[in-house]
């Protein structure tokens, strides 16, 4: 070995589809979002003083020494059994169809995008999404070097008009990806007309649908329960609904478990896909969340954390009332972790979050959401993870930041 | 919705690439395995007595309430902070260049592998590997469509002039995969000369190498410590080295961690992509596997299982000694979990499996293990989750099979 290599001649030469996954800004925001002396509206993350911590060690604590071993041992693919019924039963109190498709845990949500995103997605080929829409999904579909098409979303949900109109062009889309329920970013809860418009539209199209509940469990509104009942409950003829979900906001994101309740055609290419990924999602935390379902103390907690939501919702929505010019339009949230700014046409967003961080808060930029990254006259504040005090200290700097660029 | 739409007019249409992954046979030999009749040399699991799971259980009760928090929060992707910074010093115990390189925490090595697997290859590019090799290796590198070009492997390691020959092909290969301590299936730990001529070979090639290291803390034989010392240790000019590793062996794989230590440019790339994988690894799991790094009880542990290993290879060896026809060939494991058998070369390794399972015990057929899916005179025995009485038992079940089928 006397010979010297040049270490660059000795570049790695890239698959092409690692090109279409960006250099993400969020990144950048999360570094931003940690710093103590900055007021974070940019996380999606649950505030860490609600989780069940106590309640979950105790859960651990109890069970016998065989399922202590089994939360150290590979699970079967498509999830540990215990936990594969008791999710089941909790779906069901949804009025899901479990018993007519295939539950599959995943690790994460954002896994379950992703091997539906692999599943479907040959290079170059058309998916639909919403506009905008939650960037882990398009970070997913990316991946697999998908043509992004964006349709746009107002307060009722996915703009039908526009949606047929996608739906129409020649070549296909492989699938339309929705989050109906306290949508990621723009905070929407779908209109139960909306979603049969879209049942409509999808109908005799063979287009399959992926509805990503991630947020419906955290209502504010015992009135809105009959518009949170999914898509793949209605169990519309003639389409293939793959349903998504997570313990995320539920139980916690550092468990890394979602799952996908599929059609048997569909989840039997999604279990080998799972399989070539990581072989199974982490067996202790899915008997942590199976004992969490089990002990019936899921129930109890998420009802606390609703409430608790509810009240930094408040919170943020009296802050912005007071100091958010008249032109900035927003909904007022009806459940999950977000409020969604639109700004007069010819903003950018950006600018205003330079001046807000140097101000001291932050948010994240609407363009971000944008399938096509273009679009900035918009902002996704998060209310989750902060204190009463915190909105009300940091909704100033954002408001005098929309002010000081949009007059 | 009055309209019925038939549903088989409904059938998704799937992307190319998922028709690469073959509907698995180990699913249906993991179903056998796990019934209780049958004794099953098949998996390639710890045994769940050996969990250090009391251990784990006080290390996680005795943290702060701030870790305990984290632990169910999103880590940052590309692992949780404090267990990047104890893996160093982990890896750094192996000589492993750890400050020139980038860590990246995955869900569990399957991930790294997967991950690899996109950074480098586009549909229809070779890649090398071992013949036999990893079957979670071959299953992440179909999922990307990848030409699986097998090298032979004899009892030195990877066959150096077949290898020449496979990089001098004109259409170069993305890089060469290897397991090169106590192999998965064929038992080898690599000869510090076959490794010095594996380096050799890649030197001026722009062929990266890809270094799975699961197994190498299992040692049976400390005069065998030098030839462990990983080739990423070595560093080797102009070579890009990644090399990976897992938590599987020395702690649990229900944990799903592993990690990737790779040079920055193809880090970058892999950060991305894991992103968009699954956000973040668990952040439950990296902060038990931390405190058990920091406690120091990795290194006990990791000393009584390699004890309780060399145990069970033992007494397999003495069994297959007294059993075998002297036709077999198989070498004695210096530590890992595999003795690999070469039969003749007529042999059916699934016909010998079906008369075993008859008897009541279960193996890998050799063909699973092959690239091509063809070569079919070898299986694969893992002593690693049985108890002496069960290989005592087991071992003959399948050396009557050999001889009944191979005379």
């Amino acid at each position: 070995m006397s010979i010297k290599f040049n270490i660059y001649t000795a570049m790695p030469r890239f698959s092409k589809s690692v090109s279409a996954l960006r250099s993400s800004e969020i990144r950048d925001l999360m570094t931003l979002a940690s710093r103590p002396d900055i007021i974070s509206f940019a996380g999606g993350m649950p505030g860490n003083d609600l989780f069940p911590v106590q309640a979950v060690e105790e859960l651990f604590r109890e069970l016998d020494s065989k399922t202590k071993q089994a939360a150290f041992q590979y699970a079967p693919t498509p999830g540990l059994p215990s936990l594969l019924e008791s999710l089941e039963g909790f779906l069901e109190t949804k009025g899901l169809p479990v018993k007519e498709n295939r539950l599959l845990i995943t690790t994460g949500s954002q896994q379950a995008l992703n091997i539906l995103g692999k599943a479907f997605i040959d290079r170059g080929e058309a998916v639909l999404v919403e506009n905008p829409c939650f960037i882990g999904a398009l970070s997913a579909f990316r991946s697999y070097e998908a043509e992004l098409r964006g349709v746009p979303v107002d307060r009722e949900g996915i703009v039908i008009d526009r949606l047929s109109q996608e739906i129409q062009r020649k070549e296909r889309a492989k699938f339309l990806y929705i989050t109906p329920y306290f949508h990621n970013p723009a905070g929407v809860l779908y209109t139960t007309e909306r979603k049969e418009q879209l049942i409509a539209s999808l109908q005799g199209t063979n287009i399959p649908l992926i509805e990503d509940d991630a947020y419906g469990d955290l209502y504010f509104f015992e009135e809105d329960r009959d518009r949170l009942k999914p898509i793949k409950a209605i169990n519309p003829d003639g389409i293939n609904v793959c349903y998504t979900g997570s313990f995320s906001k539920i139980l916690g994101p550092g468990l890394r478990l979602g799952w996908m309740l599929v059609p048997e055609k569909i989840y039997q290419k999604c279990e080998l896909i799972k399989q070539s990924a990581d072989a199974c999602s982490p067996s202790f935390t899915q008997v942590l969340a199976d004992a969490f379902i089990r002990s019936g103390q899921i129930y109890s907690y998420v009802a606390s954390v609703r409430h608790e939501y509810k009240k930094r919702a408040s919170t943020m929505v009296a802050a912005l009332r007071e100091h958010l010019p008249n032109y900035v339009q927003w909904n007022e949230p009806r459940g999950g972790f977000y409020i969604w700014l639109t700004l007069p046409a010819t903003a950018d967003a950006t600018q205003i979050m330079t001046l807000a961080i140097n101000g001291g808060a932050v948010f994240v930029a609407g363009k971000t959401f944008d399938p096509a990254g273009q679009q900035n006259n918009s902002l996704r504040l998060s209310y989750c993870n902060n204190t009463p005090e915190q909105i009300v200290e940091g909704i100033p700097i954002v408001a005098n930041a929309i002010r000081a660029i949009c007059g």
